[in-house]
């Protein structure tokens, strides 16, 4: 059992983050990468939204974060998380393919997937016209056509925020009406730009280098056809990737960890940070902050707590000394 | 009058997120720079921990980032604002030297200072010696010896943070006992490398290049005296730069402006982010977080406003035809 200060889980920019000021906290953190370095970053293909980085794709931004955290003294460790023991408090047990950590405090940063189609065409041309984020892609997309997959909120509120860039959203719903928020919904029709494709779904994403049809299916009439765009959002949902912290850690009803305003969850000792406990906001930029605060707030949880620690063993130490002096 | 969708008080990193996330969602914000361009960043001489910057001063990250912002839209004023009137809700009134704007929404990012000590020396060694942030520039003194100038919360957390990387800290305070938290000073006084000058002022911060000294004076002996030192790092408090806001948004008991978790004041449509009411973080990388929270908002607000106007020309519209079909 390998023991650390700080064990960090996951390695998107809120895990390196969090690396980075712990280590420059000098609490030498380990991060345990998961199945998918970098986390969703590390597949975009351009990242103009971060603030100070002008830089290009989602890997090269990743690689300067671990390089920025480890030059601090964080080590990164490539492997997965199998198991975590959260129940008999600090410090907590983490279970990985190679390894076994015990772990002062833990930062969780394992972040969420977005959920996918499914279908030919979606992973070759992600970020190459399909894409799972309005707010991040959506200015590439001016004065051309795209299409949105899904009925729910975030399908009605992208595909609506998805109107100040394109010429034409094509809202494709499996169900033959939304699931949306009322108010949402009247502003989605109202809006010019969009418009409807009922009772269909995507069975193939097409380009060539990039994205320019999807085949639709109808699924009343069993009618299948291509129809030309050239982007395809996808928002059919978003998991937090919480299989680990299930019936461990306090969670919302959607699955995403709770935390206060310090990143603490319901665990003491245990933060989180990122996208596992961010249902709103999903940005690099945030989830930047939040392992910020998270680092910081697990400093000064360690300080704390070593001083209550030398305090009891200084008393522990007095207690004998007395013990002894009255025994002569 | 000049009317805006969105305009930005404050050019720090916050105001500069929000003027890069706002521009890209074609809301073509404004942002007035205020006093200082770029906020307390600009005085920072090397950044090491905001992510995926490692290129250098706050100057060249706030540069960057103005770009970034102007690259999609926004407007830099080089202005100081003189006048808010908050009073009759959206649009609100903004004045400054040269202009008055009138806006759909504010976004309120004029930052915090802290405060001086105002000696000579002080302004001189800024980022070569003298500090405000014992998170950013600890680092940079590893095995040095520093003073901290304080005797309250802040001076005492940031004085064991420090010890983290110097031999020693030598806590220097004008009074004979110290106003923090108790457990923070039981800690301080157990650290064996605390040390702690009472009754004492600094009257000049001294140096070649960088600091080498200060010269102190003891307030109950009169007696003046040099005392070596390579940092000097100064927590006298900070002062939320609020002084436009006052009574008419609302503020905490330091003077911090009140947000919610979707960045909301208490007037509707105006959002605030990064120091002005943040107390608890103060880095670069957590303004930046608030920033893009506070941009997210401010859009939304927008869209659901301009949908519900847009609804009530409908309804209007409809009113009038009934009423001339019912004339005829």
């Amino acid at each position: 059992m390998q023991h650390e200060k700080v064990v960090i889980i996951g390695s998107g920019p809120a895990g390196l983050t969090a690396a980075l000021y712990t280590a420059r906290a000098q609490l030498n953190p380990v991060v345990i990468a998961g199945p998918q370095f970098g986390g969703q970053v590390s597949l975009t293909h351009e990242i103009e939204n971060y603030p100070g980085f002008t830089g290009g794709s989602g890997p090269d931004l990743i690689e300067i974060m671990k390089n920025q955290a480890e030059k601090f003294g964080a080590r990164i460790d490539m492997d997965i998380v199998l198991e975590v023991d959260l129940e008999h408090g600090s410090p907590f047990r983490v279970k990985t393919g190679n390894n076994e950590y015990s772990a002062d405090a833990l930062i969780v940063t394992s972040g969420a997937s977005p959920r996918l189609l499914e279908v030919p065409g979606e992973s070759e041309f992600t970020g190459r016209g399909v894409s799972y984020c309005g707010t991040c892609d959506g200015f590439f997309f001016r004065n051309k056509k795209v299409v949105v997959i899904g009925g729910g909120d975030s399908a009605v509120k992208e595909g609506l925020f998805l109107t100040r860039f394109a010429t034409n959203v094509d809202l494709i719903h499996r169900r033959d009406s939304l699931r949306a928020e009322k108010t949402q919904q009247d502003r989605a029709f109202e809006n010019p730009k969009m418009n409807f494709t009922w009772d269909t779904v995507v069975e193939e994403i097409k380009g060539d280098n990039k994205v320019n049809a999807v085949k639709l299916r109808n699924l009343k009439t069993g009618e299948s056809y291509e129809y030309p765009t050239e982007g395809v959002f996808i928002f059919i949902g978003h998991d937090p990737n919480n299989s680990l912290f299930t019936g461990k850690l306090a969670m919302d009803e959607h699955g995403y960890v709770i935390t206060d305003k310090f990143m603490r969850t319901s665990v003491e000792g245990v933060f989180a940070a990122g996208e596992i406990q961010d249902p709103l906001w999903k940005q690099v930029a945030t989830s930047v902050g939040q392992g910020t605060a998270a680092a910081m707030s697990t400093e000064q949880w360690l300080a704390k707590r070593e001083s209550v620690e030398k305090v009891a063993e200084h008393v522990k130490a007095e207690v004998a000394a007395e013990a002894e002096a009255q025994a002569k």
